[in-house]
């Protein structure tokens, strides 16, 4: 089941499992982040880009089985990794995985046929800064491979008429993130900014945007990862543990 | 000096004095907050777009003496009580009035010659709700004598290559605000949430872009107006009692 480095870890929720490989990357909290504010509903059709260990498909899942995921990945010894992941905890029913380039979405998963596109892309910028990582590391740092106008351009085709796009991001670039999708046509509906602590400056922006969606956006309140004192705030104890999930699943 | 309903209040700052009516509007946080927020520099040519009674000059002169301000305003009675306020705190050598629409601006004031556009500009759609106000009340409350994009545009045409536009606006109109800006040719640099109250949705936001600026986001720690235990925030104690102010004037 394991290959040269991998490790089996602990996924968080309903005991999910997740095969990660130290050496590539290991599935980060902004992961968790997405798949807790992205909108999921019973029946949806979901597209994953950039899926890399298939960590936010496997979150989607824990929180309803009612939906069918498809994530898209370019590498292929990654694609080979998140297959066993998805076997290991039997989901094969719920998760597919396709080989890909983000900037080909459409071309290979068809046009306007999801409910919701979910994406933790690279969040720097191609130009800044030396790359010395692997290439996959690189890949997933740094926009070597696609761009965020490639995400947005591409979710936005690949969702149906009232789809919604929903990312994680930087907040240094939370202006192109509404820029695009704006130009491509999905309305930012909802955002939250994630700071680690109160009182700083937030470290994470989530946006979720609908397809043709009227104008009005809904800021959410802060979401604080620790506390004044350090420890965890309730509400990020509360993801952790899964204790909003439905009971049932 | 006083006409009508006027009566004479406190600025906060530099005891500075403004006239009001409190029949059409009275000053309110939202003036003292882009006040506070915007960039301002000495020797800075400024235009506040809809200045009403003139409180976000008086507040941008109270910050430094070193600026010439222009208040752009439809309203003959407005411009009329504003131009009293300017002269009972001895600023006419600082603060011009001009009345005008802000659709014209740039007709009015010229093509790119300032190096700040402030606005705190009426924040409801123009056709949502009834309107029962009188006549100033309604165009200071929703976009019936211009719109959001009527804003941008104008204060866009008003800058300098680097100028910057400061507005302050309700955040369901963030999405609207950012795109016009990047449309327009404005790069959003700074952008601040004010709360009411820690872990509530934000009621206001600020953002202050640069014409030409480079790609790259700031987003400021959230500003609470009151604390939890309902007491106004240290924050916004010190804005009010004006101690961040240079001791210099």
């Amino acid at each position: 089941m394991l290959k040269g480095k991998e490790r089996v870890d602990s996924l968080l929720w309903r005991g999910l499992k997740i095969i990660q490989n130290p050496e590539w990357f290991c599935f980060s909290l902004d992961a968790v982040l997405l798949a807790y504010f992205a909108t999921v509903r019973p029946g949806d059709r979901v597209v994953d880009l950039g899926t890399g260990t298939g960590v936010i498909p496997l979150l989607l899942v824990a929180r309803t089985r009612k939906v069918r995921i498809t994530g898209l990945e370019i590498k292929a010894e990654i694609i080979d990794m998140a297959r066993r992941t998805i076997s290991l905890n039997g989901l094969t029913e719920f998760i597919s995985l396709v080989q890909g380039d983000i900037k080909n979405s459409t071309a290979i998963l068809g046009l306007g046929q999801y409910d919701l596109v979910t994406s933790n892309p690279p969040y720097a910028r191609a130009s800044t800064g030396r790359i010395s990582m692997s290439p996959i590391k690189a890949a997933a740092k740094a926009e070597i491979l696609c761009n965020l106008e490639d995400v947005v351009r591409e979710g936005t085709g690949l969702l149906n008429a009232e789809g919604r796009l929903a990312l994680i991001h930087r907040p240094s670039r939370l202006a192109e993130i509404i820029f695009y999708m704006k130009q491509y046509g999905i309305e930012p509906k909802k955002m939250r900014f994630i700071y680690s602590r109160p009182e700083k400056e937030p470290n994470l922006v989530l946006v979720e945007g609908i397809k043709n969606g009227k104008k009005d956006l809904v800021v959410y309140p802060p979401l604080y990862v620790y506390d004044l004192s350090g420890s965890y705030s309730k509400e990020m104890t509360e993801i952790f543990s899964g204790s909003f999930l439905p009971k049932k699943w």
